[in-house]
């Protein structure tokens, strides 16, 4: 028995059907009725023919005729040209069939955002519609008997057992519908959810637990489509805006963690139930969950006390998938929900690490993979199908606008680009949430709804370089009206000098120390790349995945100009979504790919930068902008940077320049 | 590599030790400080030479030498005469070792009252002691990963998970024991509980889940030894006295299943609070319990609606062996303790019913046994190896006193014998709780503390047993005054007459409608045990035991005198104590008699008295008093039977006399 164009085989006694073959052999064909001969989704067409390459001799006459239920599909003209009901033809021989496209069950594949990732919809659960038959007297078994009996004989499907609260619904669903019930399976073998009659859609969420923000992704289970998206910010940053911060609460407040622990659970909920709303479905059909976030997000989601990853040697008490009951943490979804954390891979380096992996596969790559996910930390991965390393980099939230004295959140009416003019150093920007540059005539009108609030981590890298290359600041990052040109963009700040963007009702102003918070973040993440590489051992990369909304909203000609990721061909440079997220939604539609994860982990090479004496040496080196590589003086060809071609042909005596600017800070 | 005297055997790799090559194996070796070489409870004896049946030559060279450990423990005279520590010394080659009987965790064997059945304890759980490494930064792998390898290298234990509600504890209590902790393993695989240090016992509760009394056993899992016990009236009675009243009130009244369920469980917390307080220990030290009880019952302390279960078809929701979280079900013992309750054979024979077969194994006979449990009905299992059948026979609550004028539970107070002088018809009785009787001189004083408050199962078929052999009553059951023996003890009552056992402060007689109760009682569970004889094809069994308190309190004479039970041989019957509780019992210290059970209980042939057409026949056959049958007739030689010799030879003349008693009656 082989089935095309899937090529499973296998060996079936006599008399089984095609469609328990499929089942047996996982091949992805289509029953909604139970094998009843009526939904017709279960179409197949039988070969005839010798097929030598797998020693088959298919025939037709291997299968068993027509049947009522068959030969009624024809006369309705809706079993066409040979092709048979696979529940009700009957295997008798040596055969060869082959599953058309409309058979198969998974045939909407979801493609990714950016990366060409296909998502096979395999998920956690199935569901099984059956006909029970009623209950007699003469033979007093029990209605989950009946009903283990019938996913056997319609479904070929032994299950083990049923959920304590759905055998309770059972004899309700089975009065209710004739004693017709569909049930959905968790990994073919647990019966988790009890409806009554045909029940087609069932739903997961894939959340990516940000210590920022907390976004959802509905998913239908069965088509695999995003039914709905979510987000909110983690309530918990009332407790602390940073990680670090939020373990002291811990460690400074008795039962901080369970409080933690309650709110971000409390933030799931109500993601769920707007997701929920938005796709106008109940929260009770959402069956499955899968979750990644870092080690801290992590560890508190579970209700686990974070406090040991916040000192040396940062243990975690969990680096595995965790599956548990929704219910069991006060999470509302249907009352047999699971939720499946994604495994962590050191006390840094957590679940949404593991999330970018799953997206990214640079295990299955031939070329060297460098990710880099930007959030409070910069989680990095480097590696191809031979080796993986990871590390964690203490960048610090600059990137995501946190400690920027006019920073924000990516948000409508935060300044997402820059471009200062190098003569005048007057900038120009443009807000999220429209589409006009603020020189546009049309600014000020276009931008009314929004406003413009403060500054996004994409803009104050942007804003950055551009005062880079505009001369506002030197390579040490030092702002300083340049002596040929004082601009009124240039102001005092205390004892220093900031660089306006604009004035007015508010003040968006880029200061010393926020400089300073942006060359301390990139030089962090650039040394890890480094050390990622000299633990490597090679120079260079061959790509660069830049996750994350930060990744997202990022121009990468900017993030290399400030020098935070190293060398690469900017072509082979791009974002990669939030991979994170994709990572928990393929392990929410994939089930097979939670495996996988589990097995990648353990086989990743982790990078402590914290005992890496070189990190040090490696950060200092990175502070100055930009870092000066080859690339630098490439780049300076590829993008037209005015500042940069003037800076290739910086003098030593540009030096002195320098220094005496520093002086004139004004004291 | 054979292990004596269980005779276990098996191949291991060179330099296993001989602790993991027992406990691969399955051999009953006792080891608490795991496998440090400290507790010394595991040592073992290895053999010498040519085990030529086994084809294994055991030399003391195919062990690793003695460690420091062994070494130290000789010094101390600890090790003697050539004994090893079992997990100190490694397998080298072939090896033959003795397991001395004090090395042997399960030496406490369990003797049940009553039966001779030994239960080998062999519970659910097992407690290990690890040591884990310390963290290291270098090897940033989680504790709980620690601990699974820890498993393995100290156990040779894979474990596949841990309940996260023990994670979360993982790392306090490695933090609070110097990274000592002892985990309990569900079956080998699951982590259900973790304790700082070293942790020697844990315990469970065996359950009786009666409609009328809820009784539990706390046992200790780790020595088998019943710790505590404690009983309860079943808190449902104020829905509804008997079975049939509950299921109405639950027809009747909207989320009336519910109401029972919740009392159930509360009453179950309470139990396990009272037996835990009597035994000292805390209720956080029970992981496991077992439960047995009719399918209502059954069904209601799974939350399950037992409406099905009070109309034909009389369906089950469950007939399987169910496993749920204690937690999920609002029981409070340890967080993770699980619930097992036992599996139903039909719609009225439950989960107790498994119970008394457990406890009896008429499976495993030789020789036909009939086991009749009688609560509010009675549960009739019959057969041998090789066939086994069971029936519920709807006797009512009159066996236990309900339904009964001065009826009342066995407690102290009821009165339990009764024996009426055939010549002046005066009572003499005893109750529960005072060793004299009523003409005892000095019963006054004895019984002072106790008082006469009613009369229990055992004492109304002794009354009645006895009025109709002083001729009280006659075959019929109709109480009047005998013409030549009138009696200030026979007493009009309305239009009928009744026997006084005691007038004053407590009047305590039997009416009319006492008789008829225990005559419809008795007539139900003969009929169905003559049903049972007649599907098996034979006419009288080897051996009969009477379970549940009332077999234990009733003289068996007197249930033959009645009738109750089919012809055997008198020293064939007997009590089998509370069998269905012993059978609880059993399955909560003998994890392998859970899958036992679950595999005898589908070969059960079910009768359904309902719907055979002979049980109404057998029933009316079975009224009258004595059941007529030749063991009557040896009975009354047997036992001292006055009334029974003078009926002997009655001749049809007497009938005449009984019918005019009758027209006596006072209107």
């Amino acid at each position: 028995m082989l089935f095309m164009p899937s090529g499973l085989r296998g060996q079936v006694p006599a008399g089984t059907t095609i469609l328990q073959a499929a089942q047996r052999f996982g091949v992805d064909l289509e029953s909604i009725c139970g094998g009843q001969g009526k939904c017709r989704k279960c179409q197949v067409l039988p070969q005839q023919g010798e097929f030598v390459k797998h020693g088959i001799n298919s025939r037709l006459e291997h299968l068993s005729e027509l049947t009522a239920a068959e030969l009624l599909q024809q006369s309705k003209n809706r079993l066409k040209n040979g092709r048979r009901l696979s529940c009700n033809a009957r295997i008798l021989g040596d055969l060869v069939v082959d599953v058309p496209e409309e058979s198969q069950q998974h045939k909407q594949h979801i493609a990714k955002a950016i990366t060409a990732y296909d998502i096979q919809v395999q998920p956690a659960l199935h569901l099984y519609t059956v006909t029970l038959p009623e209950p007699d007297m003469h033979s007093p078994i029990s209605d989950k008997r009946r009903m283990q009996q019938a996913l056997v004989s319609e479904h070929d499907l032994p299950v083990m057992d049923c959920d304590m609260s759905q055998l309770r619904l059972l004899q309700p669903a089975l009065a209710r519908a004739n004693r017709q019930i569909t049930v959905a399976v968790y990994q073919f073998q647990q019966i988790v959810a009890v409806w009554p009659g045909v029940k087609e859609d069932i739903y997961g969420l894939a959340v990516d637990l940000g210590s920022t923000t907390i976004a959802a992704q509905l998913c239908n289970l069965i088509t695999g489509e995003v039914v709905a998206t979510a987000d909110t910010m983690n309530p918990q940053i009332r407790f602390g805006e940073d990680l670090m911060s939020r373990v002291s609460y811990v460690m400074m407040n008795e039962g901080g963690d369970a409080a933690m622990t309650e709110v971000v659970r409390e933030a799931f909920n109500q993601l769920a139930r707007r997701a929920a709303k938005s796709a106008r479905i109940q929260l009770e059909d959402i069956l499955d969950m899968t979750v990644v976030g870092n080690p801290i997000m992590h560890h508190l989601f579970l209700g686990i006390d974070p406090t040991p990853l916040g000192m040396a040697p940062f243990t975690l008490t969990t680096d595995q998938t965790q599956v548990i009951r929704a219910a069991d943490i006060g999470i509302h979804l249907h009352p047999e929900a699971r939720i499946c954390t994604l495994p962590c891979i050191a006390g840094h380096i957590g679940a949404d690490t593991a999330g970018v992996i799953l997206s990214e596969r640079p295990d299955l790559a031939e070329e060297y993979v460098l990710l880099v996910d930007v959030g409070t930390n910069a989680e990095i991965v480097l590696g191809n199908r031979n080796r993986l390393l990871a590390a964690s980099s203490p960048t610090g939230p600059a990137f995501e606008g946190a400690q920027i004295s006019s920073g924000q959140r990516a948000a409508p009416g935060a300044i997402e680009r820059v471009r200062i003019d190098p003569e005048t150093l007057q900038p120009r920007y443009r807000v999220i949430g429209c589409d006009a540059w603020s020189d546009d005539p049309e600014f000020e009108q276009k931008s009314a709804g929004v406003g413009v609030s403060g500054i996004c981590g994409s803009g104050i890298i942007e804003v950055v370089a551009e005062m880079y290359l505009s001369g506002v600041i030197d390579e040490d990052g030092v702002i300083g009206p340049v002596p040929a040109k004082p601009s009124e963009n240039i102001v005092e700040d205390g004892r220093t000098w900031a660089y306006v963007i604009m004035e007015g009702e508010r003040s968006i102003r880029i200061t010393q120390n926020d400089v300073r918070a942006i060359q301390l973040a990139k030089a962090a993440l650039h040394a890890g790349c480094r050390l990622l590489l000299d633990h490597m051992g090679i120079e260079r990369v061959d790509r660069i995945g830049l996750a994350g909304a930060f990744g997202s909203h990022i121009d990468v000609k900017y993030a290399m100009v400030l020098g935070m990721i190293p060398d690469c061909n900017l072509d082979n440079v791009g974002s990669v979504g939030n991979a994170a997220g994709t990572g928990a939604r393929i392990a929410l539609l994939n089930y097979p790919s939670r495996r996988e994860i589990g097995e990648i982990l353990p086989r990743v090479e982790k990078i402590e930068t914290a005992i890496e004496a070189k990190f040090q040496e490696y950060f200092i080196d990175a502070m100055a902008i930009p870092h000066k590589t080859d690339r630098f003086r490439e780049l300076s060809r590829v993008v037209d940077f005015p500042q940069a071609k003037r800076k290739a042909d910086t003098s030593p005596g540009d030096d002195r320049k320098r220094r005496s600017r520093r002086r004139r800070t004004p004291d």
